[in-house]
C-alpha cells in the first residue's frame, strides 16, 4: 500500500513517450495506421481465411512507410533501421501479419540488401517495398535448422551457361518451414552450398524465382504446405524442392562472395568460416526484431491480466459482504507484478539493442568487435526476451482463469503465436551457447567454431586475465555485500548499485568458473565431452550476461524520466525487476556466499513488499505501453467484467437471510 | 555413461505392466479398443468438425465398457470407481475426447450417482452410460468460477406446483464454459442457490432439461456457444442462462439436502458449510482424472521428444564427420530427462491416489479427516501434476524445433488442450491454498472456512503440537544431514532415506514456520491480510507437501520392481526426480540451513551424471508408458527422421574437397 503522503504517481502520457523512445514517431504512426476493422484481432478464422486477411493487411501496409524504414533511401527507402524494428514490433494487432512482415521486408527484402549489390538492389528492392515481389527467406532445411553450416542444397556454377543449377539433393535438403512459401512466394532467397569449378565454398545466396506473376508455381520447384502451426497460422509456411534449377549467374548475391564467368570464386573474406558467419551477422535485425515482438505479445497480455485483475473479484474478503479484487492477492501480484517489472527492463534493453543497431547501420560497419558484441547481444535478449513472452503470456493466461482460455480473449492466440519466437531466427538454447561462447572467446576466430580444446587453452590464459580485470567491480559487492551482516534491511536492498555489483559479480564469476572447468580438462580428453560437461554452465554464463546487461538499460532508463512521481513508481518497478531475479536466482547467490541466508529471506519479503507498493499503480503502468484498446480486444480487458459487476450490484438475489 | 559392468538395463514390457498398476488390464483393454483410423489423432479439423468427431467416438465408447466403469452395478455399471479413472486417462489420442467423456461419465453421470438417490439413479444412470441422455455439468458462472459457494443462479421451490423455478438473475450468474453445453447437451446438472419459504439453503443440485430429444433448446433456456478456445475444441462449451425455468420437485439431487412437498427443507449435514463441502467432496473423482490425464499427455510428449532427441542429430561432433544426436547433449538431458523422471513420479502417486480413492467408494464412505485428506491429496496432486504436464510438453514441443510447432507432430494440441487443466476442476492457485488450509488445520470446521484469526489462534495452539510430532523424523535427518560435511559425496546424495528425509522436514519446516506467522499476527490486524500476507508461504507449504508426497510414491513404486536390471534404471530415475526437485528448490535449504553450499553444488552435479547415466535408457524409459504408435502419431517419432538421415547417407553431395 503507497505508504501516507507518498507522492509515487504515473504521468501515464509522460511515460509512454518515454517508453516510445527514439522511434516515437513510428509508433504513433503504426498507431494511427493499425486501426478499424482492417486491423482488428479476429479470431475463429480457417486457415485460409487468415493466410488471405493477413496478405491483404500487409498490401495495405506496403502503401505505408513502414514497408520503407528498412531500406536505402536510393531506392525507395526510408534508411531507418532502427525505424523498421519498431514498426515490425507494432504488429501486435496480429502476431502472423507481424511475421509476415518480417519475412517479406525483413528477412527477404533485408537479405537482398544486406547480401546483394547494386543490381539485386535497384532491380528488386522496389518491388520487394511494393509487394509486387513477395518472397521467402529460404534457409532452413528439414535436416539442418540449428546447424545452418550444413546446409546440402547446392547451387552448382555452370559456366557454360553462365548459370547456377540449384538442387535439392535428398529430402533432409528440402527448405522447410519457410514464410511465405506456401501460398504467396514468387522468388526466393536460397541459402545453398555454392560449387564451381568442382570446389565448394561454403552457404551463399541466390535469389530464385518460385512461382510466376500468376502464382503458378515454376517448373523444377515442388513446393509442399507445412500445415496447421501451433500458431502463426496467418503465416504460409511451405517446404521446397529444387530439382536442377537453372537462375543467372547475377542471382548470387554477390557482395560477400562472387563467381566470375570462367567459374572463378572470389570474396572479399579469406576465411570461409569468417565469411560464413560474416554473411549470418549482416541479417542479426531479424532476431532483435523478433525480441521485440516477443516484448509486445508480453505487453499485450499482461495489459488484459491487469486490467481484468484490477476489476475481477473472486471470494467475500472476511468480515465483509464485498468481493476481493484479484489484483489484491499477494499471490496474483507475485504472478504477474514481477512479469511487468521485467517486462520493463526487457523493454529498455530492446531499445538500446535497437539503437546500436541503427548506429552501427548508419555510422558505417562496426569494428569486428563490436559487431561480435551486438551479435551476441542480439543473440541473449532475443532467448531472454522470447522465453519471457511465452511464460508472461502463460502466466496471464491462466491469471485471467477460464475466460482466459476463450479466443475471444486474444490470450490464447498470443500465447500460441508467440511460442515459436523460441525457435525460430536461432533456437533459444543454441542462441545462449553462442553467447556463453562469444563470452569466453571474443575471438572467436583464434580457435575455430567449436573447437573446445583452444577454446580450453584459451580460457586458461589470456581470458582469466579479462576476467579479473572486470572484477576490479568486487570491491564495491565487498563493502556492499560483506560487509553488510544479518538481516539487510530493506533500503539497503532497494540501493541500485548493490543491485548493479551483485549482477555484475555473478556474470563475472560464473565465466571465471566456466573458464576454470575448461581449463582443468585433461589434455586428452574427447573434445566434444569437455564442451558438452559444462554445457549447462555455459547457458548460465550467458544468462547472467543477459541479466546484468538487461538490468543495466532499465537501471539507466529509470535515470531519464523526468517526471518526479512517474520516476518514484519506475524506480520500485526496477527494484521489483532486480530482486525478482535476484530471488529466483538466489540459490546460486547463497551457494557462492554473495548472499547470507537472512537476506536472501530479506529479498523474498522485499519482493512481497514491492508488489503491494506497486499494486496502486499496475494499471497505469501497462497504460504507458500504448496499446490501442482494440489490440487488446479482449471483452474481460475492456469493460465487460465490470459491466457484469455492476448488473449483479442492481440485482440482488432476492431472497431472506441465508440458513 | 554406464559403467563397465553395470547391468542395468530396462525390460520394457515388465515396466509396462508394473506401471499399468492395478487396473492393466483396463489401460490393456483401452489400447486395444483406441485403434484404427476412428481414433487416430487427427489436426486440421475445423471446430465443426472436430466436435462431430468426437461425439462419434464418445458413441463408440458408450457402445463399451469404458463407459460403465464408474457407475453402479445396479444399473448397468462396474462399479469399479477406480478402473473408470484409468479409462479416462487412457483417451490420451485426443484430449477433446478426454474430456467430452469426462464430462459425461464423469462430471454429469457422476453426479447424479453422488449426489442423487435411487430415483435419479434408475431413472437416468442407463442413459447416462448409453449416451442416450448427453448432459452437462452446470456449475461455474461467468461471475463465479473458483469460488462456487457465491453463484447466484437460483432454484426457488413453488409449493403450489410442487416444482422448483431455475433462474439466471443477472450476466455474471449466466453458466459459463459448460461443457456439452453448446451442441449436444440435453440434461443438466445445475448448480444453484436453493431457496424455500423465502429461506436460503445454500448450492444444490438438480437436474434441468436444456434441449429435446430433437436437440431443440427447450423454452426457457438460451444457449450461447463459447465459441474456439486455446485448446479442446472438440468439447462442445457453451453458456446456459435459465428464464424462470421450471422443474419437478424429484428434479433436486437430494442426497444431501431434500424438500417437501410443503417446502420443509432438510438435510443429513446440519451446518451448510460442511454440507457444501460434502457434496463438493464426492466430486473429487474429476481432480483426480484430470492429474492422470495431464500425466498421460506429459508422456505422450516425452515420448515423441525423445524419439526424436534420440536420431534427430545437430552439428558435428568435433573431429569427426558425424553428427551428434540431441540426446547426447547435456543441456538437452536436462530439459526432458528430470521431466521424465518427475512424470514417472507422478505417475505412481497418481496410482496411489486412485487406489485411495477406489478403496474409499468400495470399502464405504471414509471417515472425516480420511476424506478430507483425500480431497487435499487430490488437489494438490492436481495442481502441481497440470502444471507439470504444460510445462513438459512446452519442453518438448522447444526440443523438438521447428517440427515442434507443426499441428502433425501433434505437440500443438497436446499443449494447448492441457493448458486449461490448469484451470478448471479447480484453479491450480486456488487449489494449492485450499491444501495449504487443510495442512494448517486439519479441522477445517473448528475455525469456518476462511477466518484467519481463527486460523491463526488455531495455529498458535494444537497446531504446533502436530508438527513438533512429526518432526520426529529430524532426529534422522540431522544424523544425515549435519552430520555429512562439506562436499557430500556422490552416494550419500543418492541415498533414498535422505533424500526423504530432506523432503519431509522441508515439509514440516515450512508449515511450522507459516503457522508461527499466523500466530505472531496481532489480534487487531485485518484478517484478510493476515492471510494475504502470507499467501506465497501457504502456496509453498502445499508445494512442499505434495512433493513430499509424490516422491514416497515413487520411492515405494519402485521398492516394488522385481526385475534387477529394471530396478537399477528406475531407481536413478528416482534419484534423478529426487534431486532435480532438491536441486530447483536448494536456495530453501541453503537458506534454512538444510544444504550446504557444497552439498548444494554436488546435487547439481549429480543431476548431470544422473541425465548421462540414463540417457542410454531414455527410449526405453517412454516405450514403457505403453501408448500406442498411432497415439503419437508424429512422424518425427515415428522414423520419418530416420529415413531421411539414411537418404541423406546415400546422397552425400557430389563435389570435391571444401575450400
Ligand atoms: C513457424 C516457423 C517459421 C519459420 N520461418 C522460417 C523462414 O521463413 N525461413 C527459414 O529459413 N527458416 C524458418 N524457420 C525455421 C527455423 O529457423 C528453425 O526451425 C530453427 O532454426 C531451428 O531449427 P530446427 O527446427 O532444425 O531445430 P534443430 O536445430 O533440430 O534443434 C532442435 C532442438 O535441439 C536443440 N539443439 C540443437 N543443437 C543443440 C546443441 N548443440 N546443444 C544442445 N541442444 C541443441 C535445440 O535447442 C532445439 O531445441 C521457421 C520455423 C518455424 C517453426
Ligand atoms: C474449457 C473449459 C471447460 C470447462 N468446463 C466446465 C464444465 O463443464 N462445468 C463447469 O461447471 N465449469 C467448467 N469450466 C469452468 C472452470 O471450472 C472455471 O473456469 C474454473 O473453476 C476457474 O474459475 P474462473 O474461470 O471463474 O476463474 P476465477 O475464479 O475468476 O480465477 C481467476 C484467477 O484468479 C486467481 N484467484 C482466484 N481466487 C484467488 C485467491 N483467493 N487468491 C489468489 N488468486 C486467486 C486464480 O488463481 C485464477 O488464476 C470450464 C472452463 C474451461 C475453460
Amino acid at each position: 500500500m503507497p505508504q501516507h503522503g507518498d507522492t509515487a504517481r504515473v504521468d501515464v502520457e509522460a511515460l509512454r513517450d518515454l517508453l516510445d523512445g527514439r522511434w516515437a514517431a513510428v509508433r504513433r504512426r503504426a498507431r494511427d495506421i493499425l486501426r478499424g476493422p482492417e486491423f482488428t484481432p479476429r479470431y475463429g478464422l480457417s486457415v485460409a481465411e487468415h493466410r488471405a486477411r493477413v496478405t491483404e493487411q500487409l498490401h495495405a501496409l506496403a502503401r505505408t512507410d513502414l514497408a520503407r524504414y528498412g531500406f536505402d533511401p536510393r531506392y525507395g527507402g526510408r534508411g531507418e533501421v532502427g525505424a523498421s524494428v519498431a514498426a515490425f514490433e507494432m504488429l501486435v494487432c496480429d502476431l502472423s501479419l507481424m511475421v509476415k512482415m518480417g519475412v517479406q521486408w525483413g528477412l527477404f527484402g533485408g537479405a537482398i540488401q544486406a547480401l546483394g549489390t547494386e543490381y539485386h538492389h535497384a532491380t528488386y528492392l522496389p518491388g520487394v517495398m511494393s509487394l509486387e515481389i513477395p518472397g521467402c527467406f529460404a534457409m532452413t532445411e528439414t535436416g539442418h535448422g540449428s546447424d545452418v553450416q550444413r546446409l546440402r542444397t547446392t547451387a552448382t556454377f555452370d559456366p557454360n551457361t553462365d548459370e547456377f543449377v540449384v538442387h535439392t539433393p535428398d529430402e533432409a535438403a528440402r527448405k522447410d518451414y519457410i514464410g511465405n512459401a506456401a501460398r504467396d512466394g514468387r522468388l526466393a532467397v536460397v541459402f545453398a552450398q555454392l560449387i564451381t569449378g568442382g570446389q565448394r565454398h561454403g552457404v551463399h545466396a541466390l535469389l530464385v524465382p518460385i512461382r510466376d506473376a500468376d502464382g503458378t508455381v515454376l517448373p523444377g520447384i515442388r513446393i509442399e504446405d507445412c500445415g496447421p502451426k501451433a500458431g502463426l497460422n496467418g503465416v504460409d509456411n511451405g517446404r521446397i524442392w529444387f530439382t536442377q534449377v537453372r537462375v543467372p549467374r547475377t542471382a548470387l548475391l554477390n557482395r560477400y562472395g562472387d563467381v566470375a564467368a570462367d567459374g572463378t570464386y572470389s570474396s572479399p573474406i579469406e576465411n570461409p568460416n569468417r565469411r560464413f558467419f560474416t554473411m549470418l551477422g549482416t541479417l542479426v535485425r531479424g532476431r532483435i526484431s523478433v525480441a521485440g515482438g516477443a516484448g509486445m505479445a508480453a505487453k499485450t497480455a499482461l495489459a488484459i491480466a491487469i486490467r481484468y485483475g484490477q476489476v475481477r473479484r473472486q471470494f467475500l474478503r472476511p468480515g465483509s459482504d464485498s468481493e476481493v479484487a484479484l489484483l489484491d492477492y499477494l499471490a496474483y501480484q507475485r504472478r504477474l507484478l514481477p512479469a511487468l517489472a521485467r517486462t520493463y527492463a526487457l523493454h529498455f534493453a530492446q531499445e538500446e539493442m535497437v539503437s546500436r543497431l541503427h548506429d552501427g547501420f548508419t555510422d558505417g560497419p562496426l569494428d569486428e568487435r563490436a559487431q561480435r558484441e551486438l551479435e551476441a547481444h542480439a543473440a541473449g535478449l532475443k532467448a531472454v526476451a522470447t522465453w519471457h513472452a511465452v511464460d508472461t503470456i502463460q502466466t496471464c493466461r491462466e491469471a485471467c482463469g477460464g475466460a482466459g482460455y476463450l479466443a475471444e480473449n486474444r490470450l490464447p492466440q498470443l500465447r500460441a503465436d508467440t511460442d515459436v519466437f523460441t525457435t525460430f531466427e536461432g533456437d533459444n538454447t543454441v542462441l545462449l551457447q553462442l553467447v556463453g561462447k562469444s563470452l569466453l572467446t571474443n575471438y572467436r576466430q583464434e580457435f575455430g567454431n567449436l573447437d573446445p580444446l583452444g577454446m580450453a587453452k584459451f580460457a586458461a590464459g589470456q581470458f582469466l586475465g579479462t576476467v579479473i580485470e572486470r572484477t576490479a567491480a568486487r570491491s564495491l559487492l565487498d563493502r556492499l555485500v560483506q560487509a553488510a551482516p544479518g538481516r539487510g534491511d530493506e533500503d539497503d536492498l532497494r540501493n541500485r548499485e548493490w543491485q548493479r555489483a551483485l549482477l555484475a559479480d555473478r556474470e563475472n564469476h560464473v565465466l571465471e568458473g566456466l573458464a576454470r572447468r575448461l581449463r582443468a580438462a585433461p589434455a586428452d580428453a574427447d573434445p566434444f565431452d569437455v564442451v558438452n560437461n559444462v554445457q549447462d554452465h555455459v547457458l548460465l554464463a550467458a544468462r547472467a550476461h543477459v541479466d546484468r546487461l538487461v538490468f543495466e538499460a532499465f537501471a539507466s532508463g529509470v535515470a531519464r524520466i523526468e517526471d518526479e512521481g512517474t520516476r518514484a513508481v519506475v524506480e520500485r518497478l526496477c527494484d521489483l525487476a532486480a530482486l525478482s531475479l535476484v530471488e529466483q536466482e538466489r540459490a546460486w547467490f547463497l551457494e557462492h556466499g554473495r548472499l547470507t541466508p537472512a537476506r536472501a529471506k530479506a529479498v523474498t519479503a522485499t519482493v512481497n513488499a514491492l508488489c503491494q507498493e506497486l499494486r496502486p499503480h499496475a494499471r497505469d503502468l501497462v497504460d504507458a505501453f500504448g496499446l490501442n484498446d482494440e489490440w487488446l480486444a479482449a471483452p474481460i480487458a475492456l469493460g465487460a467484467e465490470t459491466a457484469r459487476q455492476d448488473q449483479q450490484a442492481r440485482a440482488r438475489v432476492p431472497v431472506g437471510a441465508e440458513t
